[in-house]
This record gives structure tokens, C-alpha cells and sequence, in this order.
């Protein structure tokens, strides 16, 4: 099935165990312009990633050994949360960069919570171990097809809530988000990747021709800190030409100050870095120009009602 | 004008200026059935007061000494904000039970913020003499027709987005937001009017059969801590045969919580409080009735990231 179909599958398939998120356009942020928002922290465990984790769950049969995942944080607790609803043992690596609000949150499942020292891929190696040794079912945080049509969703459900925008930016980390936006649309709206300076793993591809590995650092590391991008993100972003922009760590916090104290949403840097690139002047949009941010994630850290 | 045209007018008149709220339909916080919500603390400054502040200010003359109003902390910034906003002199009065958040928040504006020993009815005196001195607008925080209407464009506008619930809940303080749903809906839907335990002004005069003083106390006092319902309020609310619960303290921390933990909304005490009816079991809707409560309020103390 073209993108588009497997999307709007994968949208009836998730559809009970998903909110429907709220949207808004708002002014203020120092900018000129209003801006859509779509706040998907709202979404079970505080991400979007909940919609892949969902869709990749009810597309297959779920082995006795359960579920096992690698995550920043994000996708651990969305895949613990998917798989406790669905009545299925899940085990997650985490690295330890994840920080306690998101442990706190996989652990809160019921899942069983591995700490691993180092960076993703570490977690990640774990991970596959764990796969093969007891045949549970892995699912990829951002670089497998039923995670890719299950973060599309959500634009989906953006277009059917009455989405204006001619431009819509999206943080990158692994790229399933944005890659489940660019199989939707298909060129129907413009699509801006925006990365924080040090962890751009979707830029350094697009411009080494490939995937690459890249370091990572900075304050959206522990979501956007993907050591190198997925190739089904790469290879949408390369067929379509995307326009991608980066932003500075002081303009992500910023952005993150600004959506508080303007309007009371407190998310953590990942969920603020598509509005930092507007904040910021990394895009500016033509006049008349509309434009769409996405606000995919709300774990912060520290939690703010942990004593 | 009936009130419902006198709310339209207000819609009218304030649309420039203030937020068209995100509404969205929630599982989840221990209950069985979905659960619509409005969350209008993302309002500008945090709170629905800034409708009833634009409709005022946009009603009248505005005089030369400005104007000045008491408030528990939100009533005071949204007059702030809207004052600033149309080129006016404010002077805010808040009782020091108002908290550091507030404050900062009345500052920020621009206004110039009297801090007053004691509760709102302090405040409130020193508000009034100032007014008296000075001939400068005083905007009462809920008990003026102008402050009412333009409480009441928040249902008008949750209605006009597509409202289903049979029965809306709403905090109850001084009364103006229920007051101005109350003025909209004139019986179709059924309102709750949900109040703490230890601020129930509404409660106390619908029992004494007119409004009375009480003592107020508890989580939601800077808020919701009316010491006598308004008399818009309580004609309304008797004249409607309101349905009315009360709530512990607790059992808003634990709304609060749920909030934060199930949604990623950070709100304040009276933000919670609607749901903390829903929670606690002290509303319990009938089979199929379905059920909406407004996010009234999200600035929480501490301010998660004053640092």
C-alpha cells in the first residue's frame, strides 16, 4: 500500500487507545504571526510515540517473551504503556542520560526497567541481545515501517482537526515523527525538519549523502539524540527535498520558557525545538506564510510535582 | 439585553484579543467514562479572568488615573495584562496569600503591584480607596456585569467548538465564571458548581438563602478564597436551582496530580478542582450522561521553572 493507505490504517487500527490531541493557534512568542499548535505531549506518556508503539503492537502477533525496546526514554514508556494496555510483558533499555522522570515513567508500568550506561546505541545493543536470546519482539523507535505509519497518525488526526498550514515544523531526532508526516503528506504541505546544532543526525546525512553517525549533546539529547538517522527518514527526506533548519540549545530553553510562561504548557527541549527554529529567526516564514509547530513531548525533567 | 446577547457582544468585542482555547475529550484519571475538557488556563496570564478584564475595559471609558483592581493573584494579572495591552495605567492589589508566581506574573506586566497583609477583603478595601482617590476604574474580579460576560464568552466559545457534555463542571470562587456560563446556558445543559470544602462561599449562601461570609482556607484559597459569593452569581445559581458538590483538599492535589501525570497539564489548585468532583465520586454522572469540565486555572507555586 502507497504511505498514505498504510497511515490511515494504521489510524483506524490505534484509534481506541489513542487521545485525539488538542489543537490551538496562538499569538504571542515574540512573533508577528499566529501559529498552530498541536499538542501532542497530551498523548499517553507525555509523546507522540505512544501512536507508533500502538500501531506496531496490534500489526503483528506479540511473542510469549513479550516486547523488549531501546529508547531514549520517550518510546520506552510509550512501548511499556502499549504493552501493559494490551496485556503483554515488555522490557526496556534505557540510557542512562534518560534522566528519572522518564524511568519513573516506564517503571510506573509495570515494564521491566534496564538502565544502561552510555548513549543510545548502547541501549540499543542491549537490547537486540535481550531479542535474541529470548525471541521477544522488538520495536524500533523510529526506523521501522508499522512506528513510521504510527507517528503519522498524527498529522493525520492534525489535517482531520482542520490543520491551516502551509508549513509545518517538526523536531527530528531518529526521524519516525517527521518521516510518518512526509509519507502523509506527500508534498502537500512543506515540511521543515528542525534539529538542535548538536544532535543533527538528519542534517549530517542529507549533506554526507547517507546516514551517518553523528555525536550528540545538548539539552534535547535524551529525546532528539538519535545517533544517526533512520533510513526511511532519510530516504523520504531525500526523495521530497526537505527543508531542514537547526537550532542552538539557549534557543530551545528559551522556547521552552516562552511556552509556560504564554501559555502554560511546560514541555521538555524536544517538544520546544520546532517552535525554537520560529522563535529563533532559523526559519522565517514568507508573508502570509502559515505556519504549524508540533509539540511532541512533555516529559520533562526534573518532574515538576516530584518532592 | 438578555444575558445570552449581552455575552455575544462581549465575544464580539474581546475576539482581538484574547485565546480561542484548545477543548479536548480525555480517558483516563480512574474513571469509566471520557471526560471533555477545556483548557482555558492557556489563556493569556493563565486563567479565564482575562475575558472579563478585555470585556470591561473595552466597555467603557478608561480614565485618565487608569484602573485598579483586588484579586487573589489571576484577576489581578489578566487586569494587568489587559490593561498594558490597551495602553492603560494598572494598579493591582493582592493579598500576600497570592504567592510569588502571581506576582511576578502582575509585575511582568508592567503594573504596579500593591502586596496587602490579610485575605481578598483587605485587598479588596484598599482597592476601593485607591479608587476613591484617585477616580481611578475599578474592575471588581467577578461580582460586575462586564466581568461576568466576559467570563461567559468561555462556554459560549467551548459550545461554538463543539461542546457535547449533557452537565458542565465548574470551580466556583467568587462565582463570575459560573455566573457567566450559568447567563449563557440558561438551563441547557446542567452546571455543576464545584467548590473546596474549606472556600465555599457559593454553598454557604445557597443554604442561608443569600450571600453570606465565610472563612476560607485550604490548597485553592488563593483562588477560589471568595469570602461571599457575588450577587450576579448566587441570583443566577438560585434562580437555576444549581446543582452544587464540594471537594477536599486532597482530592484536588490528587486532580492536580492526575493531571499532570495522565496529561501532561500543569495547572493550579482551582484548575483541578472541577476534576477533583469527578475523581472523588462527590459528582458521579448517571449512565450515559456525558460529562465536561474547565481547566480554569494553571499558575501553579512554585513556578516549575523559576530556578
Amino acid at each position: 500500500m502507497p504511505p498514505k493507505d498504510e497511515i490511515s490504517a494504521a489510524r483506524d487500527r490505534i484509534a481506541p487507545y489513542v487521545r485525539r490531541t488538542p489543537i490551538s493557534e496562538l499569538r504571542g512568542f515574540g512573533l508577528s504571526y499566529p501559529v498552530e499548535m498541536k499538542f501532542e505531549q497530551m498523548q499517553h506518556t507525555g509523546s507522540f510515540k505512544a501512536r507508533g508503539a500502538f500501531n506496531t503492537l496490534l500489526s503483528q502477533e506479540v511473542p510469549e517473551g513479550g516486547v523488549v525496546a531501546a529508547s531514549g526514554g520517550n518510546h520506552g514508556a510509550a512501548v511499556a504503556y502499549a504493552a501493559a494496555r494490551l496485556g503483554h510483558r515488555a522490557r526496556i533499555y534505557v540510557p542512562e542520560i534518560a534522566g528519572p522522570a522518564k524511568m519513573e515513567l516506564i517503571r510506573s508500568t509495570g515494564a521491566e526497567l534496564q538502565v544502561v550506561k552510555g548513549a543510545y546505541a548502547e541501549a540499543a545493543a542491549r537490547a537486540a541481545e535481550w531479542r535474541e536470546a529470548t525471541g521477544a519482539m522488538e520495536i524500533h523507535a523510529y526506523d521501522a515501517p508499522t512506528t513510521v505509519e504510527g507517528q503519522g497518525t498524527c498529522i493525520a488526526e492534525w489535517e482531520d482537526q482542520g490543520l491551516q498550514a502551509d508549513t509545518v515544523l517538526i523536531a527530528v531526532g531518529g526521524g519516525g515523527l517527521i518521516a510518518g508526516a512526509l509519507g502523509w503528506l506527500s508534498g502537500a504541505r512543506k515540511v521543515v525538519a528542525v534539529e538542535p546544532e548538536r544532535a543533527c543526525a538528519l542534517n549530517a546525512a542529507l549533506v554526507a549523502g547517507a546516514p551517518v553517525d553523528v555525536e550528540v549533546a545538548g539539552v534535547a539529547a535524551n529525546s532528539l539524540g538519535a545517533r544517526r538517522i533512520g533510513q526511511i527518514c532519510f530516504d523520504l527526506a531525500q526523495v521530497q527535498g526537505i527543508e531542514r533548519v537547526t537550532v542552538r540549545d539557549r534557543n530551545i530553553t528559551l522556547a521552552q520558557e516562552a511556552l509556560w510562561r504564554e501559555a502554560r504548557q511546560l514541555v521538555e527541549p524536544a517538544g520546544a525545538t520546532a517552535l525554537a527554529a520560529l522563535m529563533s529567526g532559523a526559519y522565517k516564514p514568507e508573508k502570509d506564510e502559515r505556519v504549524a509547530v508540533l509539540i511532541c513531548g512533555g516529559n520533562v525533567a526534573p518532574d515538576p510535582l516530584a518532592s
